[in-house]
């Protein structure tokens, strides 16, 4: 035996520590059975992997906790549901370890798991089944299921000229967060960093970009919401607002400009995390991805939701993207010097 | 950019080369969607990993093909959804490349998928989405989704005493198979091996293991047949007879007889791999996984459905294992001097 527990023990470890809604039939048979009573499943699949979506020890000393990323898989993927105006009902996970982790790990992720599910509203959301394997690199794939309740799912795909655009959610939290992870910090501080334990010297702010990066809480809930009230098109801003932006463009085939002064709106708690590392505010604020925030095109003449912010406007004309008056590439490449428009993990 | 492609150009060859059923709302957005007629969800993951499920390249020589892995990921699957009596009717699959892996690959890949579709007779089963991301080694996760069609899902739990144990499918095959491919071959023999072009020396039968192994055929379709025909309890023989048969005697609360014989009545065409490599025929009938092959426990005074073989029968008694009159650990060891109980990635 190698890595210092069975199958079945790894298996028992995860199902304790596991919390949900029930799902009709739940793991323990060749496939778990959830109830979809509108007859149409939403589903999304993401993988995250060691050294790709997180560091197991960050050049700030911080190690990153089995908490820290089952909560960080379910968030990602509840998202995708939510900005398909669905509310989440059930989730199956597959799991693959090296042999290096323990039990621990494994209770601690099952944890992470739970409190997303509960923290983030999924209330309604069951363990439906998983798998477990060896693998040289920690990798979690979440699959996520979700419900319309019989209404329509809201597409990227919708925006029309004359729609405002706007955000719920944070912008740039999750990127700070991740620039002062890879900040490294004196030697004195860089072992075993938690959550409660930062460094004296990182303010309450530090601490939120830093739990935004490792935690994330999109808002979920509010995607159903703003279907119910007929946002146009919608999609959750997990590679970044101006590169997300641009999808929608080219799906509805519409022009869209973003407010060229999100920084003084969005970048207030941003600024403390920025002065100890020297980040770029608004390349956190217009590039940078995964704190899963909801875009959403809504009608001009209408209200909108509660905790939406209004972040540019959707105009007729070739797809495109601009900031203020300029191309998004020119703008982003006239404040930092270089062109930075979200992430792709292929470039 | 690394890897010699974009995110783009990737997610292009995959779509380029998927072919399936529509679902209702297919990749592009968020989340896809799929319709559930029956208000009931079947779903199951699973997750094949290079050095785990699979190697680059085999002792013998053989690279393993992206089709290689699309085929046998979806055929894993699948046959989680037939174990419980279900029709596949949908996936999503997420894929972790390492950057040595090109474009050829992944179109060989998405032709793997699609070819393991049509020959499985999967014909429902819908590409609903994905996800594609980096990784140190090459790791595949496909979450399937399958439907009841009004009926009862088939659980590893209702095998009663006095059923008949039956099996459809291949047993051994893919056990065989797998030590051929780890069987190192004389070194003119060993570079860039294909399937068309195996060694001289291999003959039909090995070359059908070796298949078996790479391109596993589950029974799909059988599952259905055999829940509409009563069988009392199903699973799929993922981690070999033994292991399996255990885990439903475990479930059903029932004693399990295995017939001693199997190897005289399975083992036929597994001969000529067994001389070639002084491959153990008892380990690859009762020990070996991968086929996916079906294990049912039929009423017996019920006819068995085509294709079904009888290889054992139930009994009352605490749950528990035998092959003949011994238990499966001291069956096992006599006949080879130690007791392999199947699968176990974790020891």
């Amino acid at each position: 035996m190698s890595g210092g527990f069975t199958e079945n023990e790894l298996i028992e470890t995860l199902l304790a520590g596991y919390r949900s809604a029930a799902p009709l039939l739940g793991p323990g048979d060749d496939a778990g059975i959830l109830a979809v009573p509108d007859g149409r499943l939403v589903t999304s699949i993401d993988t995250i992997t060691e050294d790709q979506d997180f560091r197991r020890v960050w050049p700030s000393g911080y190690r990153t906790t089995g908490y820290d990323v089952g909560w960080k898989s379910v968030a990602q993927n509840l998202s995708d549901i939510n900005a398909m105006g669905a509310r989440p009902t059930g989730l199956v996970t597959s799991l693959s370890l090296p042999e290096d982790i323990d039990l621990d790990w494994v209770a601690s992720f099952a944890q992470g798991v739970t409190e997303a599910l509960e923290q983030l509203g999924a209330h309604d959301c069951a363990i439906v089944g998983g798998d477990v394997g060896r693998g040289s690199e920690i990798s979690v794939t979440t699959t996520t299921f979700g419900s319309l309740d019989g209404g329509d799912p809201v597409l990227r795909s919708g925006a029309r000229p004359g729609d405002v655009l706007a955000v719920c959610g944070t912008l740039g939290l999750a990127a700070a967060g991740v620039d002062v992870l890879e900040h490294a910090l004196p030697e004195s501080e860089v072992s075993e960093l938690r959550l409660g334990e930062l460094p004296r010297d990182w303010s309450e702010s530090v601490r939120s970009a830093v739990v935004g990066q490792l935690r994330p809480k999109p808002p979920i809930g509010s995607g159903p919401e703003a279907r119910a009230l007929g946002v146009h098109a919608m999609l959750d801003l997990s590679d970044g607002l101006v590169r997300d932006a641009e999808r929608m463009a080219k799906a509805s085939e519409v022009s869209v400009q973003l407010d060229p002064d999100l920084v003084g709106s969005q970048g207030a708690g941003l600024e403390q995390p920025a002065r100890l590392i020297g980040g770029e505010l608004h390349r956190w604020v217009y590039a940078g991805g995964e704190d899963f925030a909801l875009l959403g095109a809504f009608d001009a003449s209408a209200d909108l939701p509660m905790r939406w912010v209004q972040v540019g406007s959707v105009t007729a004309g070739d797809p495109s993207l601009n900031i203020g008056e300029e191309t998004a590439g020119d703008w982003l490449t006239r404040q930092s010097g270089q062109a930075s428009g979200g992430w792709d993990p292929f470039c």
